[in-house]
């Protein structure tokens, strides 16, 4: 009765799809120089081993002469197997990496702004993201409650009559203590520097509210209003010794106009800075980026 | 010494707005049949109370020979003096609105998606919304304790051997108890009746998981992957008594390919569900929409 | 000295790519069943063959369990032994195609604008297609004159007194004196016959000005107005018996608001139409687009 | 009987509007030091010369402190003493301008890329743009068989053991003599001295290939492969002493990923270029574009 009656009046809305996503299959990540034959060697391992494919992309960069590959499969025991037979195959220097089935662990470090913070918290407390978020950091405590309403652990480390080298290695030893995979900085208003950056080395994410190379550095909205640009952005990318000239994982932008001030410019960002972030952090989880020189290449 | 440091390796992202904007200057709102010198009536009504106009929007649908008017101005000791002067001179029919400078009041329906309704939470615990929310409802329980991480009132109405009839009273009681200005759906999964939506006219904004028209109606990312579509997209409208046809406010898009099944369509559609959404809200609470017809007159 | 002087002041714009491609590489076309070992047997038939490939990309359709590859290669004295052999490897029912080198032919039919069929001329004028037009038809001279500018010729087919069958048989006959591999409607205003539309199956492409599948048929621009949209767009298709209900290409949007009145949604719309249908003429010509039923698989 | 059947069979597609648009509405322009009254004022004297105002918006920026307005009025037949009266009322300094009924003149300076060129040509060749195209001048002939075909005077200018202000002042000479309102670089690829760019302030158009600030400078597709970006883009400027620095009038942008080459960059980014161009163009052509210090104001 109650089902019937569920039926005529309800929206059957329920594609929304089981978000926690525990059993993944492996994948197979390859990276090695280009040369011929590469698929053809790889995919037998995998035909040998009675692998069910279920996605496969490869790409090679003309460029740099290199080959890349991402292959997700099932049915196959003992998929570490799959892997050591594939390098046994591959030229020098290859790297071949089997995914684990569990989460990832992230930390995040914030300053004040919420908004990119929050939308991986409330992602996270549905189990959509492949991750665990280990701990929030920031050099402020308005966050702290905030972060706490999701029952993941808030650590403040104040600036305070501290040198930036000082206030960085407290930082990063309450990292290392959580063992992440990546440090994500949602909104991290500080220039980190070369010590920190090192000891993180392609695992740190960072947001920058610009469409990178336009507008590195300091207030970009700012920068962005004073030349009278008509389209604004945010870019996610690898951090690394270069201000904001790491590689790009995925850039955003909305169009805007005179109308807008620096202020408002900076509102109307943030839901891209918000969207690009989570997107490239889905990206790095599922293991689906890889770096070729400064450029990302990005199997989606 | 410390503000040193500080300015030293702080990267100024304090474009970051004050969000919560309580001193909201009034908002003139007038509509009316189109007539030659409305605006010069309306303006001079501004002068002669002193107003400082920050901001004037004007515009004539020339098919239904409307005017629309929104003017935020301040610099007036009684805003409703200007008010009641305008419409004195405005044609028979005229609608003249001044904002209350408190925040509106509105209640959320959601079933068992959180994406829309925790945006909404988010923006709300921080102060960015005009508006508070004064309850959330579902038919299902599953959001409750998420919305009670936010200290938002939470109602449960489940549908068992209950009339569609009999529910909505109930949810009505419980919405006019609490006197909201808006009913938002956000992801509300059931299909309003006629007696329902005739409530709360002009009053009630849905979610619609497709870029209308195309798809209303039941499991449209569905229905887009058995079309073949090269773009999906999210649609913020006004609720009427035709499903899914009335007045849009806001409609955003996302191209998409072949690879995506109709599950990872609606997992693409999400992050463009919950912004089209936010800023519909946002446009309405801000009293920058206009209806014209079935069509929207957006001063943004 | 000439050249020094030029370097001083010139822009190297020089990223200017030869758009003629004469010499393009063999790309062999796979499609059929899907089964375990497909990529590892065909890229074996490469190897033995000492292909090199340049590019490759496959997908399986899980609903439909078909597999689909596109390869180019270079390096190989006799490509169609490569076909061959591939096609002995494969499940029975498999389609195995490889491109010839020269350019395809196509044929023009438009009405009275301009836009689509100019871009097209442009395009080819330049070599930028992988195509000849063997000519243009319209039911409308107006065109004419446009047309030989480019030297390319034109055939005016009036419907005068005529029954729609009897025009289309004409129109028809002259299709088939040219050859064509495809049949490309540049703003063809006439709804054609389920005979004409059999005689060239998913060998007609069609640009429809709107966001198909919302306001297929008669004046979508007037339909979009009236329903009060937020965005308009353009649909390349082909074209099946089902009016605007063929396998979708590719689809482009632009943003509107309530300034704009019909007339200036369709002057807004030209743009994406013409580069809409451009861009699906482009991935067709270059053997980018695979059927899977109503649906397109597009490796670009 | 002809009719008949054609209504039975035609799409109406005829929502293609009449595209040369001869009878413009005169334009008022102002612009002038922001002080209350002013809307007003105008207002009042358009009242007074009893126009029936068909399009009217305006814009006081904040931070410099001026005001903008743009009315398109009809029904007066002197609308030059509107001008003058308006002119009468307002601030010392102001800019009162009323639009001239004629289409402007343009010249268009290009290079070797068509694309640009072409689309403005054929824009122009249907009566789309509110200008005539007096001639077209290249460094390099390549192009004149293809400006020929559409009628228009090409010249040709020949850098040949000439230094950059000779041959600038051949060619500034060439256009003085058409004397056009606007210059318009449709992928001009040497940069101008400043005595060029001197002698026409304001009235030169540029196309850059970037998303400027980004890139600015020469080959900037091959700057956004090395740097790896997710978008290109195009920017409409106007060109001022600073390369690349002008006021931008309209950008537009297209994702990309990693399978493109500079060369792929630089043939999607064409469309954009093409594209931008034509609609910034457009702004300027119907006096849409106010200059505000290095930014423009739009009224669109």
């Amino acid at each position: 009765m109650e089902a019937a009656v569920a039926r005529e009046t309800d929206r059957p809305g329920s594609e929304a799809m089981p978000t926690n996503r525990a059993d993944r299959a492996p994948v197979l990540l390859v990276e090695c120089e280009d040369r011929s034959g590469l698929v053809h060697a790889i995919t037998g391992v995998l035909l040998r081993h009675g692998a069910n494919v279920v996605g496969n992309q490869e790409f090679v960069d003309p460029g740099a002469r290199r080959f890349f590959m991402r292959t997700e499969f099932v049915g196959v025991g003992d998929p570490g197997a799959v892997g050591r037979e594939v390098a046994s195959l591959l030229p020098p220097g290859a790297k071949v990496r089997l995914t684990r089935p569990e989460p990832k662990r992230i930390v995040v470090l914030a300053t004040r702004e919420h908004h990119c913070l929050a939308d991986l918290l409330v992602r996270h407390s549905f189990g959509e993201m492949n991750a665990r978020i280990a701990g929030v950091a920031s050099n402020h405590e308005a966050l702290a409650p905030f972060v706490r309403r999701f029952d993941v652990p808030f650590a403040h480390f104040p600036t305070d009559g501290m040198s930036r080298e000082e206030h960085e290695s407290r930082v990063a030893d309450w990292i290392d203590s959580l063992a992440p995979d990546y440090v994500v900085l949602a909104k991290y208003m500080r220039v980190l520097g070369p010590a920190f950056v090192a000891r993180y080395p392609s695992r740190i994410l960072n947001i920058h509210h610009s469409f990178l190379p336009a507008f590195a550095g300091a207030r970009p909205y700012h920068q962005a209003f004073a030349r009278g640009v008509k389209v604004i952005g945010a870019t996610a990318h690898f951090v690394t010794d270069e201000l904001d000239a790491g590689p790009i994982i995925v850039q955003q932008v909305v169009p805007v106009d005179h109308t807008r001030s620096a202020e408002a410019l900076a509102r109307a960002g943030r839901d891209v800075e918000q969207f690009a972030l989570a997107q490239a952090l889905r990206l790095v989880l599922e293991d689906r980026v890889f770096l070729c020189g400064n450029r990302t290449v990005i199997f989606d």
